[in-house]
């Protein structure tokens, strides 16, 4: 099925919003073997939707569109999908019923154009939004394509496109397909790929496709077969095959993110953890505590940033300090040793390093890092050059090469945690 | 000038980036006074990149093009455009000598594909990289409208554009544009447009824009004159007139942040911050270093998630945390209070909250976070009850209220440094 991606809303346009949508969306649709031709964004104009719209259609099986659908945008999303599906909009009384009592219990005013909102195309299949007022729904043209109207807010749009929108796509779709993201750490995109080359090369089904995002490397394998059982086993087969040949750097197959994973496994052994940041000033804190749960391991953070409290919180000595410079190993050292004496945290993490923009007084490139772990009385510290991609990218590495560290020490401590077992991991 | 933005690249249509490119080039090309009619992507795939370039240069003056320069996607983009402008592909002698220094330097060895990164259309106007390898260009077709190319990463893309890419926009431009963003801190869209009503109905040069962006309400005043001097003159009369009627929530009238402003005026004044995080998880704490220059002001940041780190780390009493658990009023002053004992900074924020998922243990909604600073003896605390827009949205606006206060009680305190006087306030 080939699908297209239709913003609709003239803040896009303004730049004043970064479209994840687009990009939720493709993610989502590439995961049900729907392949996304285009993506396209249009401000709040009948005559450039109507046109944008009709064109995709033309090479298109589906579009989905999002935004347009709230009460102050004349419902232009609406009525141009109706016309171009030959329908009429139509009072739903469910929808009606749900946004009065939405009204009844914010005990707000309920105007005309909330009323309006309960409109959708007669013939199509509502998709409700459990999280706002506006319902989404499918039309389909007598040509057997069909148009997906979404909300425009991503609080509601992703409810309600994973709760009810992907039911529609599986229901019209005749094949089962089947994937697994397979995610390492510690082994570079073009590595993985040399390991794994004649099972890439050779791919029929299951398909194996390395991807890399922000310093991380990944897998999906994907089957597309008549059934889901069978799909689901040549996966899991070529997951076994995979994890023979680079099972070390696996942190997990599925969604979870690094330090969804270290989180589960510190819970699980009752290890705690306690940071200690320098230029990265409370992203590896972050990247914890962003996971519902993490209080049952994270415990202290302390950021670090002058010179002062490095002395004060951590016992960094003066010395260290005149002698190496803030950024320096021994002083990322002294501020991990210093962190476990203080928190006395299983685990205890560090880092200090020179994010730019510019030079540092002592003539030095930004994207020196050092970066230090303390785990059951080993210290592991490591000193990262990365290319100066700009402050903000260079402190979101610095901080991902804390939680790789963590995930080499506790894979060398409890292989089994990150053995493959099925499942999730 | 009626423009479009076109981002060539299979994996943001794989959903692997989100297009932070298209959001960038709209704002600079809005503040330009060039309208953005659409933007589109396409993967990599030569039959519909043409036919989507020709259709934009159909109704636009201008289409600026993302992506597709790199050595590995086989110089798609430029050959296109070569071939849509009645024009062929050179070497362009300056770029193949950066790029060969640019290998030389590195140590790395360079490929046959680099070579080709040097060739741009003949007769283009290049745009060099100073962050990469790969040129960008603009080539003109005979009916005066322009295909302007720029590379794919945004590090490098953001640099060619704002140094060479604007220079050309401005020469093409035969009227001057003046524009300038009133931002404002404790006042909400719907009330600023109130107390600006006439100004804004009214509007015929200048106009003034409202917008909203994560709980932060701005104005965007804008005037397209003959000559740069009466645009100008133009537009700070209008921000006067504004200063005059919501002067008091006013934090900057330019392109700085909130954190920006607050960490300016602590330098000024010889003031530090220290940060207690709860909820947040460090987030606060990233709003000030991500900021560079914040080492002049931000001291420590102490992330104490649990409450073991709230008693040791900031004296809460463990009375306190029983009685009216951690997410209290009560419980926020104390952290307060303690970090401003411990620091001993001039300035002191903490916060306390639950941001879900699910209510807590005592039956209580995500959005319910109490905010702490304390300046000058005097301690401020705010309930706040946010509606639940998820996890991580949540703890961004928690973090943001915490600024906000600071704001207010520095402006209190020091009310000339955020007075109108011309320049960036």
């Amino acid at each position: 099925m080939k699908s297209a991606i239709l913003t609709v809303g003239t803040e896009i346009l303004f730049g004043q919003i970064v479209n994840t949508n687009a990009a939720f969306l493709s993610r989502n649709l590439n995961d049900l073997g729907i392949d996304v031709m285009y993506h396209n964004t249009v401000g709040d104009n009948p005559q450039r939707l109507r046109k944008v719209l009709e064109n995709l259609l033309e090479e298109c099986d589906l579009v989905i569109t999002t935004g347009g659908l709230g009460p102050t945008q004349d419902d232009l999303t609406k009525e141009i999908v109706a016309e171009i599906t030959g329908d009429r909009l139509m009072l739903h009384q469910p929808s009606m019923d749900r946004i009065e009592e939405y009204f009844r219990l914010s005990g707000r005013e309920m105007t005309e154009n909330n009323i309006r909102q309960a409109y959708v195309p007669e013939k199509s299949r509502v998709l409700p939004n459990d999280r706002g007022s506006a319902p989404g729904f499918v039309s389909e043209r007598d040509d057997g394509k069909a148009v997906m109207c979404l909300p425009g807010p991503p609080w509601e749009m992703e409810h309600m496109f994973t709760k009810y929108g992907i039911m529609y796509l599986k229901e019209k779709s005749d094949e089962a397909i089947c994937y697994r993201f397979v995610r390492t750490a510690g082994i570079g995109e073009s590595i993985l790929e040399t390991r794994l080359i004649d099972l890439i090369d050779g791919q029929v089904d299951p398909t194996i496709a390395t991807y890399c995002s922000e310093g991380e490397s990944y897998l999906r394998i994907t089957s597309k077969r008549k059934s889901e059982d069978e799909a689901t086993e040549a996966v899991e087969e070529m997951v076994d095959e995979v994890y023979r040949r680079v099972g070390d750097y696996i942190y997990c197959t599925g969604e979870k993110t690094l330090p969804e994973v270290l989180g589960d496994v510190m819970k699980q052994k009752g290890l705690t953890l306690a940071s200690a940041e320098s230029c990265t000033g409370g992203l590896f804190a972050d990247s914890h505590i962003s996971v519902p749960g993490s209080s049952g391991y994270f415990v202290t953070g302390i950021v670090t940033y002058s010179e002062e409290s490095k002395m004060k919180y951590l016992g960094v000595k003066k010395e260290t300090l005149e002698k190496y410079t803030a950024v320096s190993s021994q002083v990322a050292v002294e501020m991990v040793e210093g962190l476990a004496r203080e928190t006395g945290c299983d685990i205890c993490a560090a880092v200090t390093g020179l994010c730019g923009p510019g030079k540092d007084q002592h003539g030095r490139d930004p994207g020196l890092v050092y970066t230090a772990v303390k785990y059951g009385g080993r210290v592991m510290c490591l000193e990262n050059r990365f290319r100066d991609s700009g402050r903000n990218l260079l402190r979101k590495r610095s901080a991902g090469v804390m939680n790789k560290m963590i995930f080499d020490m506790l894979r060398e401590e409890y292989p089994e945690m990150f053995r493959r077992s099925g499942g999730d991991r």
